[in-house]
């Protein structure tokens, strides 16, 4: 038997590094303005114990393009390093400073904001740069060190005049990478992940004043403190809108609430979640939240972390602790990342209820912007579910906003049927179920307006929850059948009457599509109605929005009834022309008018009534 | 001065290799049958040529779970290792077997289709692994070898009894890992990375025949030799639609066709495309193209490589030249990968002129489902453009299909204003422009029916490039003005009369949203048209759908006309009319009729007109 350490040997390593150390190689910046960060931050550290005893000042990362030459600088004020500590730490490939500088102050250190892990960032710099210089003096009183590598990986190190505290990284990119000395790739790559890096950065200057008073100022690309990382207490309302703005510069709209959240335990997560007026198309939304961590910008992909429903928010959530590297799979079912998205379920919920009871009128105003984010919680979270009848809201078409159970209480006297049910009537659309909506109305009942794309789903489930509670669309049946009650009105017409009567409508309206249904209403309700039973429509339309309803009916055509109202004199009239042709054209009129309500006359048709009706103006 | 080597530890490296090696743990599956592929390939390239006195046969790579031990097993029967390439090739982290092989064979090996390239595929096991065994038996005269590491990195090596030739991986399944000891899991993984994979990969058993007739026989989860890597000759058209289903086992529509892709030249690229029919929902299409590296799929992330115009396709790629550890950006940029894109745009141009020739009608029966595809490339593309007079299609709304060309020579002659522009008439909806365009067609006038969402952005660039030409929708204005021609028809009305009808109308008819326009038309027309200008509506539509259009332009409120033919007898009535409450009630139906064809009759307003007319049925 033979044992034996696995080797691994740099000329194997370095040529992998530099393909395959990040898919994307514009990490380079991120990762040496990271070591930079670092770099500022132990010295922070060193001098507030008295470790070190110079003066940390106003430190400020700086970059800097030399187009001509082909190279990026970036320079930091920080504890650089001296000879032999450059021989320690950059000679040797992932061997981490940071780790070892935690380690060693691991008590006072904790919350430095210290970032590096594995001490490859610096590699990342092969991926765009052909060779790399390191000019760097330590804050103790030793020779400055100029180290040097083109990648082979052989290296030289000598002496440097370098008379400032602090390490100048220079880059000599590639040319496969010119593109990294574009100003506005390199302005666009700080925006993106270092816009609230803890240590000032600057990226060039910009004219400040006018005529004699113009004068040239560093331009400091970030925001040192962002919002976050502050005490709620420290914040006012107009703090969590400006720092919005400084997220998405280009959102023009404000957020609708915001959410601040601090947690320890399992993990330290701090972040601030914003609801947001939601456009129209839900697909284009390109601002989402993103992940920080240590206020270095990581991803906005937060799929497992925040739940699902919550990912339309925006804003930001900052996590040193969060597992990245392992497969989105396993970060779903870890059961420490399932807590921290239970507790911001929980935050939003508990956020929903105090708005919701410190300005009613406010959270109403808001409803229709955040209702689809708060249905879809409340048909996927379960806990989100039982917490959300003291927030949710049930809107009328007129504005009224119920929660379920004053919605309840509301109709119960003239909304439950004859056999006990309450029925919670509701509209989708105000405009075209407008007639149906007035009949409704007429009899005193409210109608909700539910719009949400996935409303059918809500409203299945609402009436699996509560027993003796089901749903209709208003145009699910004439209004007399929506909600049966007791008194039966009589039919003018006789049994034979009546017969005869669908007899000759049936002739004059398509089979198959129309099932025609003679009802005795009011003489006043409308002579023809067209509507469509609700549990095909439901089942069709959840079907149609994913998931739910039943197979296969998302295919299946629809379905209507055709109800005359016998009592309506258009009734008798129908049955007593003599006149064939008269007759026939008035139901063809009567049925045009019905399916002018409900939405069916279109194209020829409509056109044919058109014209039709122009021609009898008189 | 110093110099020397930067040094790389693999107690370094190793925890690294273990959590970033790929952010996707599933990959190691594909990394192991990746090698067990290579060990077998590499072994009938050494048969082939002589140099192994074994015999190739039928080798099978097999893939068993052993739940209860919490173990996964890979064996091939590829040329497996002897003791001293299992301290070669396994103990040195990232020296690559498979380059050192192609270096050695580099004439005879080229087509062999070897996969590995950096060494580090096998150490992937170890992202999911607590401890890997080796037991591998060369093709060579020597005893097999088995070797253990459990990621320490110690490793032992001893003897093994194994005397079947090839290599057998053992992963100890890690306890945060667990979830790959399901054979759903891996059976799944199976398909998706190695599917197509050159050498016959066994996972389980299954029953085939009945009874006494039931047999066991092993399940086979690949193709190894799926229909791209064939030369279109030996292919008939059913083997495209066979491998399509293949490919998409879930999507039950039939391609409309395929387009073979063989290029050599700056890389070796083969593959397949196909057009599907394209849902209505465009964001739902989850099949997207496949990118495969020597039959290994690697993503369906195609971005940069397939024009943009062509990522709604579907189909496979093949190239294993592509540089994929580069920025997006870079490879946009690369001009080899640009040169690929632009082949793959030849061969599709190419491709639809060759189909339009063989075979119109059937060409034209696609139309429908092609054109979005289509019309963007010739937005986004020149080159497709320029080619595209050879196939783009402009159907009418009776189901002709004309070219730019035959279109242009069939309107000439009826179509051409008194100016000498030649007017494309079009509509977007049959069914709700219906009243405009069969006034249109009254005339002789040949309607488009242009419904893509990005057709007014095609209409412009139409426009521009060819002079005296415009399109107008059909409701751009009334049907006499849409295209002017000389002759003039003579208002019935004196100039008195036809002020006073204006007063009359505007009075009735709410100011800021119509401006009304009396025309003498003929008698026959239409007495109330609304009418949309089409300048005003294409850029809010352009707008709308994305870019172009003016600033601003999607905000505007929309702005119609109201055209009111004098010469109609309804012009005369209203005027004349004495009775006030007649004249108001006569021009109220006349307006409601006319929104009703602009649809433009909408809730309240439609049910007033519903019950009122209801009310005058006799």
């Amino acid at each position: 038997m033979t044992s034996g350490k696995i080797n691994v040997t740099v000329e194997n390593i370095f040529p992998l590094i530099k393909k395959f150390l990040y898919s994307d190689h514009e990490i380079f910046l991120r990762e040496l303005i990271s070591n930079a960060t670092d770099a500022t931050l132990k010295l922070k550290h060193l001098t507030s114990i008295g470790e070190a005893n110079v003066e940390y000042g106003n430190p400020v990362i700086e970059v800097k393009i030399d187009k001509e030459n082909k190279k990026i600088h970036i320079i930091d004020q920080g504890l650089g390093m001296t000879k032999e500590e450059v021989e320690k730490y950059i000679n040797q490939v992932a061997f981490s400073g940071a780790e070892e500088f935690l380690e060693k102050y691991k008590d006072s250190a904790k919350d430095a904001g210290i970032i590096g892990h594995f001490g490859l960032g610096f590699y990342s710099a092969f991926m765009v740069a052909e060779k790399v210089e390191i000019i760097t003096k330590s804050y103790k009183n030793e020779p400055a060190a100029h180290w040097t590598c083109d990648g082979s990986p052989e290296y030289t190190l000598t002496e440097s005049d370098k008379t400032d505290r602090g390490t100048e990284i220079i880059l000599h990119i590639a040319e496969d990478s010119l593109e990294f000395l574009e100003e506005g790739k390199i302005r666009g790559l700080l925006v993106k992940y270092n816009k609230f890096m803890p240590v000032s950065i600057k990226f060039g200057t910009h004219t400040e004043g006018e005529g004699d008073d113009a004068v040239e100022v560093d331009t400091i690309i970030n925001n040192p403190n962002p919002a976050w990382t502050k005490q709620p207490s420290e914040l006012k309302e107009e703090d969590y809108t400006n720092f919005y703005r400084e997220l998405y510069p280009m959102q023009f709209e404000e957020p609708l609430f915001n959410i601040h959240l601090n947690v320890d335990y399992p993990f330290n997560l701090t972040g601030i979640l914003y609801f947001p007026k939601l456009s129209a198309d839900l697909q284009m939304q390109k601002d989402k939240i993103q992940l920080y961590q240590n206020q270095v910008y990581v991803t906005d992909n937060v799929e497992g972390i925040v739940p699902e429903f919550l990912t339309m928010l925006k804003g930001v959530i900052d996590s040193p602790d969060i597992p990245l590297n392992v497969s989105r799979s396993y970060l779903q079912a870890d059961g420490n990342v399932k807590k921290i998205s239970n507790y911001i379920t929980r935050k939003v919920a508990d956020k929903m209820k105090s708005l919701f009871n410190e300005n009613r009128a406010d959270f109403e105003s808001k409803w229709n912007d955040i209702k689809i984010v708060l249905e879809y919680g409340m048909l996927s979270e379960p806990k989100f579910y039982e917490k959300s009848g003291a927030f949710a809201l049930y809107p009328t078409v007129d504005g009224k906003y119920y929660t379920f159970e004053e919605l309840k209480e509301a109709i119960k006297e003239n909304q439950t049927d004859k056999d006990g049910n309450l029925v919670i009537l509701y509209a989708s659309n105000k405009d075209t179920q407008h007639s149906y909506i007035a009949s409704a109305q007429e009899k005193g009942y409210q109608v909700l307006l539910l719009d949400s794309p996935i409303v059918s789903h809500l409203i299945q489930k609402l009436e699996a929850d509560n027993e003796k509670i089901s749903f209709a669309r208003v145009d699910a049946d004439h209004v007399s059948n929506l909600i049966k009650k007791e008194e039966n009105t009589i039919s003018k017409l006789s049994e034979d009457e009546q017969k005869n009567l669908q007899e000759i409508i049936e002739l004059n309206v398509p089979k198959g599509k129309y099932t025609v249904q003679l009802e005795a209403m009011d003489s006043t309700d409308e002579p023809f109605v067209i509507t469509q039973p609700e549990f095909m429509r439901r089942m069709k339309e959840m079907s149609a929005s994913g998931g739910g309803g039943m197979f296969g009916m998302g295919n299946m055509p629809e379905m209507y009834n055709l109800v005359v109202n016998t009592n309506h004199e258009l009734a008798s009239k129908i049955l007593n022309n003599s006149d064939k042709e008269a007759q026939e054209s008035n139901i063809k009129q009567a049925m045009d008018l019905a399916k002018l309500a409900q939405g069916l006359l279109k194209g020829e048709e409509l056109t044919a009534f058109v014209k039709r009706n122009f021609s009898q103006l008189k």
